[in-house]
């Protein structure tokens, strides 16, 4: 393999958290302003006909060095697993991928407003999809206790 | 903006479908299979204790031109509205990004085999991340008829 991809941030968070926290994301709004040279306002046409949006970002503070590729404990807690990265969803992982189901707020004109989007000021967005129950989770969903336990306070 | 952001995929799907086709999706089986370079067993340590994994993909056979900016009848079907390609899952999309929740069959040293995955032999693989029932879309989701119409048989 070895080969490499080039993307184009499609727009930017604005607004919403200056920093990163663990927990307590529901409430927060934010806004994501699409670059006017990506995309237009009929990129968004119809786009309010749905209730959420899932969205697809860069965590653009991670750096190089801060990368996991092996295991390490969630968030640090010695009394959860060790856990591989691509079995937790921590953002300092290969391509610094984040995605979120949030709540769609508004469109106006090339910004679109959400609650509940887990990524702060600043952050690169590469792709905003439309949220279709559909492609929820097919069959009953099963995950260990620590992800139940992280995820307490997390919205 | 115009920053730009470069990836290496982590693996590769193998197996599944050969083309892209609409529908039918739901009972195709296809292994990811990492890359070396990029991942070790470790990095899938602990995957096992989930039900189903989110995949991060490239469409990489979409070709700079068939690119969609603006608005489009999905499926080319002239009986739905025009939608933006932001408020559509269409792969000719900006950033050719697919995302997609899918069954987790089992895992085998570096190959993880899916159920449900829509994305074809070749396709490669952005990131991994297992699928925690938090982060389904929160309160009631509401998507337009066209929608729930083109979903009908994809899986």
């Amino acid at each position: 393999m070895g080969i490499s991809i080039t993307l184009t941030p499609i727009g930017e968070v604005i607004g919403g958290r200056i920093e990163l926290e663990d927990d307590a994301w529901g409430e927060v709004e934010s806004v994501i302003r699409l670059n006017p040279q990506q995309c237009t306002e009929e990129s968004l046409r119809g786009l309010e006909e749905f209730s959420h949006v899932e969205v697809i970002y860069y965590f653009h503070l991670v750096g190089d060095e801060k990368i996991e590729f092996g295991s390490r404990h969630p968030r640090g807690r010695e009394d959860w697993p060790l856990v591989g990265i691509l079995a937790q969803r921590a953002k300092d992982r290969p391509n610094r991928l984040g995605v979120t189901i949030c709540e769609l707020v508004g469109v106006n004109g090339l910004e679109i407003t959400l609650r509940g989007l887990d990524a702060i000021n600043g952050t690169p967005v590469l792709d905003v999809k439309p949220w279709m129950q559909e492609f929820s989770a097919r069959g009953t969903v099963k995950e260990p206790a620590w992800a139940g336990e992280l995820m307490r306070n997390y919205w």
